[in-house]
């Protein structure tokens, strides 16, 4: 029988057992730390943040298939047996819930809802125009994969002007495109809102710094949906205050949990969401898995093998 | 020359007679309340809220612009002399700013951002899934006129299904049309976010009561961006209240301002915003404007005229 090794919290192994038995009855699945099992019997293996190492110990895996749409944390594993396909986690409902997240806080942003809400507190009744058109307000976009891609094509539709960069040139509709290190400031300096949805990557570790900040507009926001290493926090912290940057949204983190001791849960000017932008759901996911072992067995070539050089 | 009279607040007078004399020197622009003027040398007049009794007297006035989407503060003079073509402002910037609106509460609700603002004021890491997938959180949305189909278009392309009420049945992809009195109940019961976007007319007056309430499914939310009259605020809070509702997000009042005694301003399921939604531009709505006149000057027949029957 082929084996699938589900590399999941064991308190939501059932979320995953669950809909693979009914979806794919054809698939024994394993729950590490949880069930018995023989490193030989397993033949495919899915994950999010995988320890260190496990992968290394199973010698007749064939695909490892990542639950996230990043993967650093499988190439961070010295051990990641490099002779295997690493599967990225694409899905159309998990770009959605990300281009959702990334609508909500350009326009929470754009439309001042964070005075309002204070106003409201205050009761006061204070109106204003947004400070700046719709069609005055660049958005830029680090990272022209299938979600940044999808994200830019919605706000272009919400009338903003749209820019994204990316390590190669990309050509969509709506959206311009700025391409490789000689062109980052070029894109910086004409960014008011900053969205990143980069793949973490050595080239793109800590690109969230204070050289970054100092060539966005003054009044500049931040959105970072990507991960917590692309930022360093004390940069930004530093550069809103000073006055430059107008704001942030985070939902990732250097370190997750966010520590208690961290001056971002309380900063008036950031708004905080605990890794929440698009979480993969395992009703969608164990289908396209299943589906995806099931075309491999019968030869058919895997979508979204990752480039361990590229590290995406 | 030909003269249009300004009925705007005259604190914001000067946003309305630069773009003009920039745009439209051709123009006699004279601000009421501040401005000496002949009722007879009045040729156009634009306004938002006119004071009743003033229109019936300019025996010349030809067309008269209100800078608002909605007539109802028209209409509810009773001298309004309703010989003269009144033309309600439909512009792509102000039915976009609406949608805006109407995207971003949406998305607040359905992201649970409020119970993520909570989880942030107590430091506390609150991870969850939405609730409830985009695909079964159904948007009814009531009045399917320009800015309720734009709006509704887009809530579309995010994935949420999509339905609309209107006096007849409307042919819109991608919105389900319901419409008439005989098909409220179907829409209500089949509407997870309840979007008001109606006219305010003797119809609708009152349309979300007690009663509507009852017949939306348990855990709904309601945004009303159209009116306050639309609205029986006891209703909406006594739904939530008994846990029918999950909550609101209200930017019009039936007293606006919102009086410091209305317990909309703390209750902790309401955003409230100061009637903010879409707020007409001078900057366009001018040009708007002067390109009618011109239009009808030469003749040419006039866009978006309010039928006094319908009320819109």
């Amino acid at each position: 029988m082929t084996t699938l090794l589900a590399v999941v919290p064991t308190f939501i192994a059932r979320l995953w057992t669950e809909p693979l038995a009914q979806y794919a009855p054809w698939l024994k699945v394993v729950i590490h730390g949880q069930d018995d099992y023989k490193p030989e019997e397993i033949d495919y293996a899915l994950g999010f943040r995988p320890p260190p190492g496990l992968f290394k110990t199973l010698p007749n895996v064939k695909v490892i298939f990542s639950l996230g749409a990043g993967v650093d944390g499988f190439l961070s594993d010295k051990d990641f047996p490099k002779q295997i396909p690493l599967v990225r986690f694409v899905d159309h409902t998990l770009s959605r819930e990300m281009m959702q997240y990334v609508v909500l806080h350009t326009l929470m942003f754009h439309r001042t809802q964070r005075q309002f809400d204070r106003a409201q507190a205050q009761k006061q009744w204070a109106q204003m125009f947004p400070p700046r058109r719709t069609e005055d307000t660049r958005v830029g976009i680090l990272g022209l994969g299938e979600i940044g891609t999808m994200a830019g094509e919605y706000l272009a539709r919400l009338d903003f002007p749209v820019s994204g960069w990316s390590r190669t040139k990309k050509s969509v509709p709506d959206i311009k495109s700025f391409a490789g290190d000689g062109e980052l400031e070029a894109f910086l300096g004409q960014s008011d809102i900053l969205v990143c949805l980069l793949p973490l990557t050595p080239a793109t570790y800590h690109i969230l710094n204070k050289k970054t900040f100092a060539q966005l507009p003054k009044g500049a926001y931040v959105i970072n949906a990507a991960r917590g290493g692309h930022l360093v926090e004390d940069d930004l912290i530093a550069a809103i205050d000073s006055g430059h940057l107008a704001g942030a949204t985070l939902d990732v983190f250097e370190t997750e949990p966010l520590p208690a001791t961290s001056p971002i849960w309380t900063h008036p000017k950031i708004t905080m969401t605990p890794h929440v932008a698009a979480m993969t759901d395992p009703r969608v996911a164990s289908r396209t898995v299943a589906d995806a072992i099931a075309g491999h067995m019968k030869g058919a070539k895997l979508d979204n093998v990752v480039d361990f050089e590229l590290g995406y």
